[in-house]
């Protein structure tokens, strides 16, 4: 058995059959389908039934003025979301961790999470960024096309996935964990990140955000898993990275604390014991995973 | 020593200085440094001295007009690159791989990479895509915020990354190489690959990936290494797959051929012997170096 344990918002049942979103006769037949299916969200958070599952409608419940987007196919029948406007000034975030952590069907956080971060680039996307114009939809939802007949530049633009390093500074037998620099009380750590930038690989990524934030030079990357992040759209690469030096530095723009902790103390915090030496928020973050696969001797 | 060869456009000298990016003042003293230096671009093109090292100016060749953009420090001093306008329509593309071939400088692939994104990046993004307004340059060049004293809806835009998986589906002692559906001769082959989608991890994108272009089902990713791609901004993140079965079903969208080799053939490919059964194009990219680190047995 794997030392490592599935991450969330992954295994989603979806077969997205990108070879048909520029085949508008495959679209219009999906739509037309008696099997389509839409999926329920409020805003940008899920809509669950009952028992835990993620809701489904009729295509007929969108509102017909609102370009649909075909997720691709779940037991065979086309499921759609719609890409509606969405009032941002809500709180769309704690919605979306507390909805996807009552999911009870494995890998509906997976769909639901294609299905969030789609609406919600589409909802902040709606102009050309080459020419400020006006974008249409087409590839069945997966695209913005600047038209080049509707006045357009003819720029086509594409859901944005923004990668994330999200590591763990191993030393000795101990590992790394930060507390955000706005948690003012309380015990809740978690594993140090940032975004990486264009021109880095995952590894310089890694080294260049332990230095930055902890002081500490890497020597060597072992990369772990990975999980997509809907808030907004994130990729999360999760590492272990061995470090020169247990003296940190901390950048306080970031962090107002760092602890190194060893397996005993990760394996108390996962199992929220009261005596913990830290906390750990959201089961579905991959630093959850992280932590118990280090804690399982990955 | 590592089974995985160095990727090409990594190992950038450059100390990104992230955390004085909001602050004008250090932007305005490194602008007026005696010690700051401009990369000489030609276009997105690199421009190098007759050693095969980066060529750096002084900030007066810039247009004074140009926003500037701060790359970070080497060797202690700023180094920047002009956000000019680039000419499109010109092929980029060769002259930035050729380029970057040429240089002989440690880390240069990386740095001019890191510079390649950022400028490409500003020249398809003056506009903001929430609401179709003029952006203005932000975080010494590392952002373009639509201001709401401009009129502006306030949305802050980041240089884009897209993560790519790339990967070889892997059957007994063979590794699957494609060959792109436009090459219509010769033997180039190389790594599938991918772009990774809102709501997948790694492991979905390389598993949907290898199922959609070859029809074959992976029961096991492991990532080997991972490299920026600057044509123009992706992270190229570099797997090896097991699948089931080395039955292969094309999509023809995509490559026209694919073959299972092995290690002797893959090493005779990156020799480039005469009569090796495929070719590989641009050791820069990351196929070549999946493909090396395999055949030492990685």
């Amino acid at each position: 058995m794997s030392l490592i344990p599935t991450p969330g918002f992954t295994g989603s049942p979806l077969v997205r059959i990108d070879i048909e979103r520029d085949n508008q006769d495959y679209f219009d037949q999906a739509v037309s389908s008696l099997s389509a299916r839409l999926l329920r969200l409020d805003g940008l958070k899920p809509v669950l039934e009952p028992d835990g599952s993620l809701s489904w409608g009729s295509l007929a419940e969108a509102d017909p003025d609102v370009d649909l987007a075909l997720l691709g196919l779940i037991d065979g029948k086309p499921r759609f979301v719609a890409l509606a406007p969405v009032d941002m000034r809500q709180d769309q975030r704690m919605g979306t961790i507390n909805g996807a952590m009552a999911m009870t069907e494995p890998g509906a956080p997976a769909t639901y999470a294609a299905a969030r971060s789609l609406v919600d680039w589409h909802n902040r996307h709606r102009f050309c960024a080459n020419c400020g114009q006006r974008t249409t939809v087409r590839r069945s939802g997966w695209a913005r096309f600047c038209l080049k007949d509707a006045g357009g530049c003819g720029a086509e633009h594409f859901p944005r996935t923004d990668p994330v390093v999200i590591m763990l500074a191993e030393y000795g037998d101990k590992v790394l964990v930060g507390r955000n620099k706005n948690t003012m009380q309380g015990k809740f750590y978690s594993a140090l990140a940032g975004f990486l930038e264009v021109g880095e690989s995952i590894e310089d990524a890694v080294a260049r955000e332990l230095f930055e934030e902890a002081g500490v030079i890497v020597t060597e990357v072992r990369y772990l898993t990975s999980q997509p992040w809907p808030i907004p759209s994130q990729l999360m690469i999760g590492c272990v990275a061995k470090v020169e030096s247990n003296v940190v530095t901390l950048d306080t723009n970031e962090l107002n604390d760092a602890i190194w902790v060893d397996r005993d103390q990760v394996r108390a915090a996962l199992a929220g014991e009261p005596d913990a030496l830290f906390t750990m928020r959201y089961p579905l973050a991959i630093a959850h995973t992280l932590l118990q696969a280090w804690a399982n001797g990955a």
